[in-house]
This record gives structure tokens, sequence and C-alpha cells, in this order.
């Protein structure tokens, strides 16, 4: 955490706490911040749906990114889950460690971060702790969002049959992490600065699909959001349904610089579609609702990509062919994982 | 955190997920922890009270500490909030961090430790997730409970004329602390075996006051728990509800080894109250329901010590007198703050 080195350091969990009271004025459960606990009703016939993931320096955002951009991550990285199940955010618990108390400029800014990103993403902190400990920043959020009640979207329920669909494109966050490391990529991979920027934005402001939420509450049989990579994402779906699929790789929605990416090496597909970050939605859909699916989402703005059939379980496989007709090489360990 | 040397590690997040599976088995919408989220059915006519504090290794447990105790507490910190709120935990997510890839031996008892904890404590773990990143071990809960709609207990709700209490004891955990780093201290404070166990037991496994959660509701105009030291905890209260307090020292309840090793040096008593991890409840009473919540405590077996009373806000201060009748003198900064 690069601290401005003119600022003065905040003194005391109170002086952090109130930069970041005013997030919370809008949720009257919060208590301004002022109580052990936050309270929440949960709205009329609702249940709740709740997701917590971390974010760490250095594996999920980097030292020198923008307070602004790590607060915004911290939140769509929650919210993209919430979303994903069909539901609307309602507000977060927020865990600030750090390993040396933040200046009072990059506590300032993060807390503005926090103030846009709640504002685009519908939802209001409640409550938090925070405490300083060794070892990288971490911001640990736990989201609560709401659903009808009986009607969250599960990864679990997908059909033989239903068809699978992306939201956006995947990759893109994976290049922008590169990116960020090494500018110099920007100029052998060719690409014009609103491609750099396009590809470091998808990287440090994912932009939860919101909007999709309510359509697939009415047109999904099963939806999860794609954080660890869409191979091993759609894995999962398919362990916990009980079903395969076959991929066509040349289908998989990239953006322009992914593809031009793409094309320079073979080994380019493989990776974009097993990486991490992209914060999509990956939804299963049964055939007859697809025409209706498709009409909202246009309506919406939500661009969204046929990728697939869920097939059978036998065999209980995920197979993706390549642009050569046979399957594609991916990366031994496909998608991210931690361990 | 110590890992078997003859243990294997644990290969992939779906290695430590599946240890950690049967402790999701009671709460329907945790999916078998195979969803992205978990889901919550609110009990009719509840509201629900959110509380999250990390715990971490260095700050909040000891390397060597067990497996089985580290989770005691991840879990008991958590449920103390929710039950000084009047509310009964129902469940929890759960983030781990791990520097790294933790030894099966460790995670089958850690694992153990949450299940025998989250049933003495009566909540069900309901999602999380799980990362690896550089640092120390760090256990992120965010526990639910529920408490009927409007009757939550605040913090900021004590009003003049009420008397404080403060259940159990206070100071065990900080001498533990000092023991579980220095076992020599056992001698020259002269502790028997089993004084040196109970407060190594109330650092490490501290036991939240489950039974007075109902008492609260029907009793007090306020509470919280106090876990960064009754001076600290009780001056927020003080603060949030705009009034002061006047204690005397020698009415606050310390334990038999406590009390033996204050007698030591007259520094000890401030350190004692000041100190941080006790888990206890602090509340505020209206003197016309302090005959009915002693009753009601003492049938459910839980020491109450009433350790002063509530006056107006001028002079918005509390006053801790010694046993010399003046001030006691207090470490200069209060209770357990980390920065």
């Amino acid at each position: 955490m690069p601290h401005d080195g003119d600022d003065t350091v905040l003194k005391g969990e109170d002086a952090i706490i109130a930069l970041l009271a005013p997030l919370a004025e809008r949720h009257s459960g919060a208590f301004g911040l002022k109580d052990d606990c936050a309270l929440l009703a949960p709205p009329p016939g609702t249940e709740l749906v709740l997701k917590t993931d971390p974010i760490a320096e250095g594996v999920h955002f980097l030292e020198d990114d923008a307070p602004e951009d790590i607060a915004w991550k911290a939140l769509a990285v929650n919210v993209s889950d919430i979303v994903a199940k069909g539901a609307r955010p309602l507000g977060y618990l927020m865990a600030l460690s750090f390993p040396q108390p933040p200046a009072r400029s990059w506590m300032s800014r993060f807390a503005e971060g926090l103030r846009a990103a709640q504002e685009a993403l519908a939802c209001h902190l409640m409550g938090g702790d925070t405490d300083r400990r060794a070892g990288p920043l971490t911001i640990s959020i736990t989201m609560i969002g709401a659903v009808a009640a009986g009607r969250m979207v599960q990864r679990a329920t997908a059909k033989p049959g239903d068809r699978l669909f992306v939201s956006g494109t995947v990759g893109d966050a994976a290049l922008g992490l590169l990116l960020a490391r090494d500018t110099a990529l920007a100029a052998s991979w060719k690409l014009t600065p609103a491609d750099a920027e396009h590809l470091l934005a998808r990287y440090r402001r994912p932009s939860p699909r919101l909007p999709l939420a309510p359509l697939l509450l009415d047109h999904a049989n099963a939806a999860m959001d794609v954080s660890d990579g869409l191979v091993k994402d759609l894995e999962r779906m398919l362990r916990a349904s009980s079903a395969s699929a076959h991929l066509d790789a040349a289908c998989i929605p990239l953006s322009g610089p992914a593809r031009r990416i793409a094309a320079l090496s073979p080994d380019w597909l493989g990776r974009l579609i097993t990486a991490g970050d992209d914060y999509e939605v990956l939804c299963a859909v049964p055939p007859d609702k697809i025409v209706a699916l498709a009409s909202a989402a246009a309506a919406a703005g939500i661009p969204l990509t046929d990728i697939g059939t869920v097939a059978e379980k036998d065999p209980a496989t995920l197979t993706v062919m390549g642009p050569g007709g046979g399957p594609l090489a991916l990366p031994e360990r496909t998608g991210w994982d931690h361990f």
C-alpha cells in the first residue's frame, strides 16, 4: 500500500471509522458505525443471499493500484456473486486489515472509491472491523443480497439440453493484470492506448451485471459468476449438476484486443479461457426460454453469447474444441486455484 | 501455522472444502458448500444482526496454538458480539487465508474444533472462501444472528441512572496471553497448575454468554461485548450514549488468580481492566429491572457484577477510582487499539 510521504498517518481505529461512516449513513441499521453489530431487516418475502470474498494486495490487486480502484474491486467481486444468483445487493460488512496505519490521503481516496462503487452497485456499508497485522493489505467484504423467497438461481441445477451463455467477454482482466505488471507488453501486443486502457480497466474495475439478475430469475436453470476462469467455473457447474458439455473455443466471446492478442500465438486462447478475474455471468438456459432471455438481455444492453449445450453426464467431462478441430490444449492447471 | 512434518499437504481448494463441508450439512442454504453463495431464510418476525471480526496469527492467536483452539476462538469472538445484542446466532460465513497450503492433519483438527464450537455456540457454517496469500494465517468469520424485530439491544442507549453490569471476570485472557508467551511467569506469579490452565483457557477458548441474550432483551437499556478492554469499551458505550460514569476499581470482578496477581504490584489492576480479549458482556440496566435481571442471571448460572452507575453527560468522562481513593492510574493507551 503506497503512502503519500507528505501525508499524516491516521491515528486510531476511530479516525478510520470516521472516514467510512458517511458510507453507512443511508443504512439505519449501521448505527453510524457506532455499534458492535449491524442490523438488517430483510425485505418482506425475500431470502438473503450471502457471500464473502476477501481481496489481498499482491493477489487481487497490486501495491501501486489506485485506492479508488482497490475499493471498487473489493466491492465488485462480491456483488458479482450475488447478481449471478438472481439477487439484488443490499449491503455489506467490511473488515480492513492493514500492515501499517494508512495515510489519511490513502484512506480518503479508498472511501471515495467505495462511495462510487456502492452507488453504482446499489448497496450500502452496514458495518465492519479494522485491525492491524503483518502481511498484505486485505479487504474482506461480506455482501448480503435479497432474492424472492425460493427463487435463488443455483449452480447445481443445470439440465441436459440447456444452452450455456456467458455475458460480456472473457480473458480481458488476465491481460490487464499482465499489462499492469509490465507496461512494455502494450507495444509487443501492438495495442492502441484505448486497447490497453480497456484491458487494465477490466482488471481493476470489474462491472458486475446487475441488470442481468432479474433475467436470470425468470429464464435460467442455473447460474454462477465467472471469477476463477471460464473453464474451471463451468467445470464446477457441470460437476455440481452431474452433467457434461462440449464447447467450441471459437464461440467463446473475446474482446477486440484479446482476439488480436490470441492471434499472436496458439497458446493464448487456452490461457484466456482459463484465466481468472472476469466477473461475468455463466448461465444454463432451457431451450424454450432462450429467445425471451436474449431479447431481454439485448434490451438491457448486456451482451450474452451462446457457448454450448449441457449434455447428460456420461461422459462427465468438459471438452473444449480448438480452431484446428481437435481438443484445445489448456494450461495444465486450468483456472485460478490458490493452492 | 505449525504443520505436522509427516503429514500430507492439502492440494487444491476442493480438498479444503471437503473437510469443511460436514460443518455445513445442517444448513440447507449452504448447498453443501457447492454453490457460490449461501442462502438464508430469516426466521419470521426477526431482524438479522451481523458482525465480522477476523482473527490473525500473531495478533489473536499464537503460531503454536492448537488448531482446535484457533477455530474455537475465531467463532467465539463473533458469537460474543451477537449475544451482547440480545440475538441468537444462526450461521456464519468463513474466509480462510493461508500463507501456505495447510497440512491435512492441521485442517482436520481445525474442522474438528470448529465443529465443537458451532455445537456449543448453536450455529452452522453457511459458506465461505479459501485463498492463499503471504502474511499470517487469517480466519475471517461473518456471523449472522436473529433478534425479534425492533428489539436489538444497542450500544448508544444507556440512560442516566442505569446501573452498569459486567458478566464474569475481566483481565484473565490478557494474563493467559502473557503466560502462553512465557510459561515461566506461572512460577513468578505463584500460580497453581489449575490457575495457569484457567488463564490460558480464558485466552484460547472464550465462552460467549449465550443464555444472557434473552435476559438482555428483557432487562437492558444498552449492551455490548467487552473485547478491547473494559475501560475502552465502556468509554465507547458512554460516548455513544452521551453519558458519563464513575467506577470503583475495587468493584470490578477479577478471578482468583487475577486478584492474586493484581496484589503483586499496583500497576496490575489498571492493566487488567484495560486489556482485551475478555468477551464478556457489559450492560446498562434501569433501576427497576435490576432485581429481575440479577435473579434471572443467577438462575442461568451467569455471574453479573454491578460496577457503577451511568450519569448525565456533564462531565462526559469515565472516572475509575483506585484502591487508594484517588483516580486509578491507567496505561496511557487504554484498551486494545490496533493503531
